[in-house]
This record gives structure tokens, sequence and C-alpha cells, in this order.
């Protein structure tokens, strides 16, 4: 994820990091030359291209502006769903933390069933981003990782083995009834947002819709140059390549939002929100708690 | 459910699986041999049509935008909220293996109302994709499956069943009173989604939208070659044909979407989405999880 | 309601059930006769118009689509909010069905309280249409039913009765307090999506959108011919009718599911929906459920 | 409120009470003259003002659609927010009621109770509408009002003294902790819906948003007889004043919904909800309740 | 955030204060000269650009428009969800109290409790202004500021230290089971808030959306005096200018309300929240508490 200041006028045009710019370039560069082409190709040849103009691409923008809008509106929605998700993570880690530590006065208790939730969110974060955080994770629990690991869906392992932490306190008559629901109510809530980021991940938006607005954007961008050439000469080029630039700046941003929990610019900072929750769970045990990680050059991991 | 990774620009005008295309050629096709039958009765018979153009169907475009707009978000919106329902089965599923394994020591308790869990899910996939499932969840509960698939509403009497058995923990005093009221909540939130899912089943989109569109999106491709022959000559057959798939696109996926429980291929993977609760219950048990649901052709069912 | 198969191409064009054209017919075919009538009157009387053309029209378009679409949206939110109020009372009555079940053992005090729950649910379908659903509520609860007739708001005073049973229930120590909380719960739950549909009912769309609306589209529409004749000709007519068509469509289509607990095509099952809960109930205690109510003509009352 | 059945079209033209016409007579009035004013001039002086016609407004209209439909949207999200706020009044009432009656036999203990959460309900209606609302509360709690008007935030002093009552029957051991639980929750629901109801009153949208929308607008409207002069003649100054009303009509209305806790006539009947709640209450209390509250000309106060 | 009472006609071109035009005078002449540039260009060296015109301008705003409504609609939707959250606060702050009250006999464990609340309306304050509230905070609990401050997440360390008073009364019988449930759920409440706040102030809008949209808006504004100029003339630095300002006031009003918890003019006013949850406790302990925030200017801070 990329926070920077505002950045002045100049500078907006330079700017490539966190852009879609470098992406999309292949397509906006090839558009003005595909532009500059036909309209050589009609002044060479003298073609006659009837004179319709441009009037018939706004009848194909009214569609092409419902599919831009829908899109973006969707993958932004996933993204800061996904952002919600992590940010329920956050307080109901420090819940947990909270809760845990007014009724379990052993410590010998308490501190197990919080790694184990430290462990989790680094399990979350792997499965979430297909990478290996058992590393990541060793220093909470220990070898108890492996075990974890071992199993179909990881998160959940972790989960589960919380809960057989604060079942064998409930029949130990450490947590009385009531703690017992408190607590249970906590991990049921964290269950469910892992259910919500998974969801997220493994559904997509519909595939026929990137089908719909790509193809309908390319053609458009590839039918425009024929429509400008007669009224705007050697402008088509630069109008091509403007308009390429908006729909497949939009395309491109909207597919990386459309999975936030991937590591490129503009996706969610798992790294940093799972130190959050160290940190956090530290404090409550009255622990050193471990720095905030830094960004690099405006971009948090 | 269609999940393929991002395809490359000669890739992306041929595929068709997911693709709306397929559904509606007759359509484009049809359009473009209609727009070019207009251009050459206009030619020949120097027919004389006024030089209104294309103006007046901006007029036109204006509503046709909000209907198209707005049927694609009410569909999308169907689709993923059902996607919402079953990722939160896939959650309260979790939380009632989770919670039950540390509330009921005795294992010949606790599988049954947990295979009853996944009978559930088999009963409320084959309710909303009116299939028969009652061979996918005869594994789990045996014979009683006939006595369930005797009731009118099945997932209801599973959800009975499970009730019934929570009750007698209850009098049986294995179940304090908290205990069965966190158990209890479980049920009641799998309920809701039923009702979620139902509801989304059985209550179409107001049919009088579908009507309203596919009446105006013909009347306007209809009329459209008139206003275009004028200037556009015989790249009328192919604007026609153009602006009829973006119309009909977006209305073929909105028509898929609406209805999301059935098996097309952008439709919910209810079948995998069942799996992923058997392996969770079955991790919970500590006993061995079946396999994932491999993908076909890039398609879950 | 109406739910019925997708139509093909011929018989979209006649279907009738459903559709809001027989309410508009009137709007549409008077604005073509009114756009002959205009255009009629420019060729006998060679008048000079100036050349504005349709493009001012656009501009009022602009504030023309804005209304249309923010009317619709509201329109089908209230429509979809009302549905899924009404689903939220199946699954609370099947909730309690199940709970209540659970709970009290004496079929004698069990019965009457869900017969009562059945009770409400025609007491709201009552004041939601504004019938009288007095003999549809009577097999379940009897002479009772009199008693709630007299009440100001009968579903209130319906619920009230289930809270005095389970009140007494109570003090007679049949039910433990954790017991009265969940079933307490059931109530609160199915008196709040009471509060909601009465909402719906009792507080319209502000009228000044109405208002604002329609005079926007009857003047657009005046005007439209005078815009249009110039260059469209005899094709104005055909135009005006269309575009008429669109926009009262539109309204007439927003007006019926701005209300959506009345009797007309698009509006909600209401009957049906009694009916399901009706069927939950009886299977809940073990009595033969009354079958489903058919549809007539693809309408559910 | 206006509630009132759907007019025919003649009286369409002419209904006021609910319009905002009148409100906005000044601005269309002064349009049509000054476009008329404008057209003078052009024609009198001969001025040439090129020929760039309508086209650039449309630009402007891309911008000008944006602002006026978020306005709106964000409006009326405003106002149907506060009718669900206070729905939820109506039935937290009556859920308070319900409970209370279930568990407080002592009708001296539980009159007083229900009749605070009324002074509560017209207290909160003061306070929204900036109104004194002491006599409306004095009949049901007598000169306690006087202490609760001292406070700086009326309604939460009511609150607090259902808090103390409530608390003081769990002290007596009147209530048992779930029952205590039970109204307590009770009372926070109601707290949160009156803080709802004092954000919507207490936080406008966005100051800059007005400045934004109207500026354009009336430069938009201020230029436009420039633009429509050339081409349109005499029939500028309808264009003008219609292209006013359609944008200054919204924005009225925005205004008036944006703050719906007012007294115009299309905000929310704050004196009828208040009553409704009266009438669950007094029916709870098995007293006769007041009667509902007359529309006078279709407005509900 | 500015609070005013609607101006007049004359008043609504002068307010400066809550108005974005200070901040984007500088782009309105910029492109105000830079159009009359362009035009001076054109006549002087009577070049021959074509004659486009703004058709091509009308495509380029498809696009733009979807991304000044999108960006806007996520701008204000961050902005009023960071108000509820706040508004939520005053709740749970005002629902602590009654209760606590109504637990909490002992008027010395009362207080400091209440006043740790009100020290972490204020340590959140600060965290999300990025200010230094340690002596706002002082008064309500003296020198304890000072161990809080040095956490690296000082409302959290607020928050643990509410959840040890409370955890400490549990253990000293003072609270029941039930009552340290309801406390507990008004911190996890309250918790939650806080990590809405942060999420808000911590995860801005993807940085991407800002260039694509403030490119496309500089490039559009810098092409349009070339395509105006032909038919415009002279009004062709009025319009671009114009325009400039709808496009760039949108922009800079998003940008405003991204950040809600800034202190410009149209951010919240999270000081005088602040003293609304104070005034609840002082009230709720019979304190005299301290008046409300006065506005300067109309502005609250």
């Amino acid at each position: 994820m990329i926070v920077r200041p505002r950045t002045n006028l100049l500078k907006l045009f330079f700017v490539m990091r966190g852009s879609v710019v470098p992406r999309i370039l292949p397509q906006i560069l090839g558009f003005a030359l595909y532009g500059a082409a036909v309209v050589a190709a009609i002044k060479l040849l003298k073609l006659d291209l009837g004179d319709a103009g441009v009037a018939p691409f706004a009848l194909l923008g009214v569609a092409l502006s419902v599919y831009l809008g829908f899109r973006n509106n969707a993958a932004y929605d996933r993204w800061w769903e996904a952002r919600k998700l992590w940010g329920q993570l956050v307080f109901e880690i420090r819940n947990l933390s909270r809760a845990a530590t007014a009724m379990i006065s052993d410590r010998d208790e308490l501190r197990p069933l919080l790694m184990d939730s430290l462990a989790f969110c680094h399990f979350l974060r792997g499965e979430l981003r297909r990478v290996d955080t058992r590393e990541a994770a060793r220093p909470f629990i220990g070898d108890a990782i492996d075990e974890i690991h071992a199993a179909t869906n990881r998160p959940d392992a972790a989960m589960r083995r919380m809960g057989e932490k604060i079942g064998a306190l409930k029949r130990a008559k450490v947590l009385e009834a009531m703690d017992y629901r408190i607590l249970d109510e906590r991990l049921a809530a964290i269950s469910a947002l892992q259910a919500g980021c998974e969801r997220i991940m493994g559904t997509p938006l519909p595939f026929a819709y990137t089908l719909l607005l790509q193809r309908t954007a390319y053609i458009f961008c590839l039918l425009l140059p024929f429509g400008l050439a007669g009224s705007a000469g050697w402008v088509t080029p630069l109008f091509t390549a403007l308009i390429a630039y908006t729909f497949f700046g939009l395309d491109a941003l909207s597919e990386e939002l459309e999975d936030p929990f991937g590591m490129e610019a503009n996706d969610l900072a798992l790294d940093g929100l799972c130190r959050v929750c160290e940190i956090s769970v530290f404090e409550a045990l009255g622990e050193t708690p471990p720095p905030m990680l830094p960004a690099e050059n405006f971009y948090y991991s």
C-alpha cells in the first residue's frame, strides 16, 4: 500500500510508484502508433469513410461507462471490505487480549492463548497471500507450528487450537460459563472475518465482466481513429492514446484492487497489520512490543 | 464459477468459457445482417429518411443507461449476497464444530450433530439448485436421510433434527444453559442464511425490469441502422452489431448472475463450498478430510 | 409477484402480465398522436422554429437521468428491503419453533404459542395490505382473534399475547432465565421487522420527487416534437412515443415497487410467505402442513 | 410529511403542497426574464457571439450531474436513515413495554418506567426540532419534567432516569441479572438511535458541496442563454427556465431532506411517530390509547 | 466543520470560509490565462487545428465522470463513516456511564472508570489528529496520563486500563458475571470503533485514483482550449476556467473529506464531540458539566 503526501503539479506527471501507467504503457503507446498509422493510411490512400464522426462512439460510450463504473465500484468495494475485515481482526485481537488478561490470572495459561492468536494472524496472511509464513509465526508458538502447517486450512487449525485451550480452561473451572462465552464470541468473530477474507480471495468478480469490458474497450479504441481522422487529423493519435489511458488505466487499477491481498503497490499492508496486532498483544502482556514496520519509498508491505 | 489467470490480448478475443458471447451470438449476427439489409434497402431504393442522425438515439440512451446500470447492479448484488451467505455458512459450520467439540466430550454425541450439519449443507445446495442431493448427504447421516427427504422444506428438517439433538443434550444436562445458548445461536444464524438463500432463489428481480430493458434494447437496435445509414454507410452493420453486443452482453450476464445458484459458468461453486465445510468438520473431529474439488477447465461446480 | 421462465423474442413483445405497458398505454399513444399533430401543424403552417434541434434536450436529460435513476433505485430498495424483512420473518418463526420445541415439553403450552406466531403473520399481512385477515387467522387461535382485532395495532397485540405467554411460562419456572431470554430475543426480532414493514408502508418516497420527475418528463415529451420535427419529419411521433415509453414505463414500475405490500403484479407474495411460515410451524409440531399456494398465470399473491 | 394518493394529469401541474415550486419560483421566473433579456439584447445589438452553441454546456453537465446526483443521494440517505432510527424507536419502545410487563408485576413500578420512555420520545422530538416539548411530556411524568428540562441533553437525562429505575429494581431483586440485562439492552439500543438522530441533526452535509453545486448551477444558467440564443431564438427563455427548474428544484428538495427533523412539507412526521409510541405503551398497560393524529391537507406533522 | 444557515444569492458567490475556491484559485486563474494564450496564439499565427471541436472531449468525459463520481462518493463515505464512528463513541460512553452508575455504588470505584473513558476520547482524538492531547486528558486522570502516553497505541492503553479496572471489580465481586459482561461489551464496542477510526486514518484511498483523476483532468483542461477556440473564440478562457473549477473543486473537496480527522474547514468537529462525551459523563455523575464549545465564524473545531 502506498501512503504519500500530496505531490505538486510537476511531480504529478512523473510519479511512477503506485501509478498504473507502467502496466498500461504498451496499450497507450500501441494505440498512439495505431492511430497515427490509420491517419497516414487514410491520407495516403485518400480513403473515404463517410462522415459518421464520433457520434456513434457516444452511443457505445453509454454502455462502456456503465461497465467501467460498475467494475471499478465492485473492485473497490472488495478492497475496502478486505481492509475492514483486517481492521476487525485488529480489534478482535485487542478485545481477546483485554478480556483474557482480566479473566485468566495464570500467566502460563494466558500467554500461549494470545500467542496462538498472533500465529493465527500470520497463517491468515499466508493463506491470503499464498506465501509460507511458518517462520514468521514460529517465534510465537514454536514447533506447534508444524502441526498447524500440516492442516488443509491452517488459520482454521490455529483457531481450533485456541478453541481447545479455552475449552480446557472451562472444564478446569478457570473460566466460568459467562467468561467462556465472552471468549467464544471473540473466536467466532475472528472466524467470521477469516471466512470473509477467504470469500474475497476465492471468488473473483465474474470473469465475464472482464471479458465484456476489455473486449468493448479494445474495439472502441481500434475503431476510434477512423471516426476521428476526418475531423481531427493528426491530433487523432493523441486522443486515441488519451482515451486508451482512461479506459485501460481504470481497468488495470480495478484488476489490482479486485484481489486486495496481493503485494502490488495498491494492495493492503497485511505485514503492517500483523505487526499492529503483535504490538497490542505484547503491550497487553506488559512485554516490550516490536517496532512498527517502516515504509520503503512510501510503500507498506 | 470460473477462476482463471489473466489472459493476454490475443486470447482475450477467443475465450469462450465464461463469456456470454455464445449465448448472444444470434442477436449480434442478426443485427449485423439486419443493419446490412437496411443500408442496402436505403441505397437501392434511394430512400430519404430525413437527417435526424443519431441524436435522438442519445436521448433514448439516457433511459437505457439507467436501465442497464440498475439491472446489472441489482443482479450482481444478488450474486454477491448469495456468496456472502455461503461464506457465512462456512464459518458458522466451523464455529459450530469448534464450540461443540469444546462442550460435548462424548464423541458419540458430538459426531452425529456435526454430521447433521454437513447433511444440512447438502440439502440446502439441493434445494437451491433444484437437484437431488440425497446420495451426497447419505454418507453423513445414513438412512435418516429419507425421513428428511420426505419433508416439504428439507434443510429446515435437517435443522430441526440438530435442534432436537441439542435440546436433548440440554435436558440430559450435558449442555449447561450457556452452552445451549451458544449452540442455539449458531443454529439460528444458519437458519437465517438459509432464509436469505431462499429469498434470493424465490424472488427474482421484478419481471417488468426485464421486459422494459429488453424491449427498449430491441427497439433501439432495430431503429439504429436507419439513423446511422445516412452518415456511416456500410459501417452501419458493424456499429449495430457492436451496440447489440454491449446491450445484450450485459443483459445476458445480468440474467446469469440474477439466479446465482444455477450451474452456469458464472454461478457460485456450491459443490466446492460444501466440500470446504466437510473439510473443516472432519479436521475438527481429527479425521482425514476429503480433498478439495478440482477445477475442470477453470470451472468450479 | 410474477415468476416466469425466460420468454423468447416473439413473445417478448406480447407479454402483458407483469408488464407496465397496459398502465402507460394512454401516455404512449397520446404522445404519438400529439407528435403527429405537431409535425402536421409545422408542415401545414410552415412554421419556422429555429434550428435548435435536440441539443437542448440533452441538457435537460442530465437532470432527468438523475431523477429517473434515483427514484428507481429508491423504489427498488424499498421493495427488496420489504422482501428481506419477510424473509427474516420466515426464519424467526422457524427459530422460534425450533427453540420453543426444545424448551417447552408440554404440548399444551407449546402449540398455542406457535399458533399465535402464525396469527401474527396474518395480522401483519392484513395491516400491510389493508385487508381483513381475521378469517385467515381464526383457524390458529380461534375466538381470541376478536380481542386482537379490537386493538389499534393488531400485530403488536398478537406480539404482546406471545410476550404474556412466555412471561407466564417464566414465572411458572417452565422457562429458565436463559430460555426466556432466547425466546424474548426472537420476539424482539420479529417486532423489529414489523416496525420495518410499517416504516415502508407508512412513509412513501417524498412526494416532491414524484412531482419533480413527472412534471419534467411531461414537459420534456411535450416539447420534444418541436425539436425533432425539423430533422426527423414523420419519424417524430415514433421517437416521441418511444421516449415517453422509457420515461413513464420506469415511472410506473417505480410507483408499483414503492409500495411493495400491494397486490399488483410486481408486489410481494405475502400470501405465499405466510404459507411458508405455516408449513414450518406445522412440520415443527409434527403435524401435516398445508400445501404451498399455487401460482395463477405465473402470479403469486 | 405528505402522504397523498396519486393525482391525475391535470392536477399534477397545480399541486403546490409538498412541491418545491413555490420555493424556487423566483429562480425560475428570474431566469426566464433574464433569458428573454439576453435574446433581446443579442437581436437588438446584433451581437456576434461565435457559434459554440450548447456543446460546451454538455461538458459542464458532466460535473453538474455528478454533483446533483451525489447531493440528492446523500440528502435522501440522511432522511431515510432518520426515518429508520425513528422506526427503531417505535419497536424498541414496544419491546421495552412487552419485556417490562412480563418482568415487573408491580404496576407501580412498571407504569412510571414506561411513562419515562414516552417522555424520552417527546424530549428527543423537542431536541431534534428545537422546540419546547415540556408540556407534551408533562402528562406522562408530571413535575419531574422540570428536572429533566434543566439538563444540557434532555433525552439523555430521561434515559438516565430510566437507567436509575431499572438499577434500583435490580438492587431490590425485582429484576434478576438476566432480566436486567434484557432491559439494559433496550435502553442501550434507544440510546444508540438517539445518538444517530443527533448525528444527522448536528452534522449537515459539508457546506462546500452546497457552494460547489449552487455556484455551478447559477453560472450554467447565466451563460446558457448566450449558447442557446443563436439557434433557439425566442424559445431560449423557456429552456433556460426549464433547466433552472430541474437544477434548483432538486437542489431545494435536497436541502429540505438534508435536515429531516424540520417541519417542512417533506420532513418526517415526528408528532405522529410519538403518538404511535404512546398507543403501543398504553395498549401494553391495558389502558385506552389516544387516537392517531389526523392529517391536515395530506400533511402529517 | 462548518455549520451555517442558508446564504442568499449575493453572499453565495463571496463566501470563502468552507469553500474550496481559495485552494484551487491557482488552477482556475492559470487555466483562464492559458486559455486566453491559446486563443491569442491561434488567432495570431492563423493556426489550422482541424475542426474536431469538443466532440472528442465528450468521449473523455465518459471516463472522467466515472472517476469524479467514484472518488467523491468514496471520500464522502469515509467522512460519514468517521462521523458515525464518533457518534457511536458518544452513545457508548453514555451507555457505559448509565450502566456503570447502576452497577457500581461505590463512587470511588465508579468515577475513575468514567474518567478513564474521557481520557480515552481525548487520546483517540490525539491519535487521529496527530496532536498531543496529554494536557487535555490530564484533568481527568492526573499523572496516570504519562504512563498511557508512553504506550505505542495510547487509546488502546487507556482501554486496557479500563479493562483492568472492571476485571478487578469482578474479582472483588463488586460486579457479577452478567454485570461484567455488560461493561465488557461496552469496552469491546468502543474498541471496535477505535479500530474503525484507525482504518480510515491509516488507509487512504488508493493513490492511483488520485493520479488517474488528476492527470486526466489536467490533460483535459490543457487540450480543451484547442477544441473550443475555433467556435467559441474569446469565450474560450471563461469556459476553460469554469470546467477547471468544476473538476478541481470536486477534487479538492474529495481530498479534504478523504481524511476526515484533519482540522480543515470541512473536517469533523472532534473537539466538540469530546466535549459532548464529557457533558454526558459529568451529568451522569451528578456534577456540573462544562459548557459546549462555541463556534468561531461558523467553524467548530
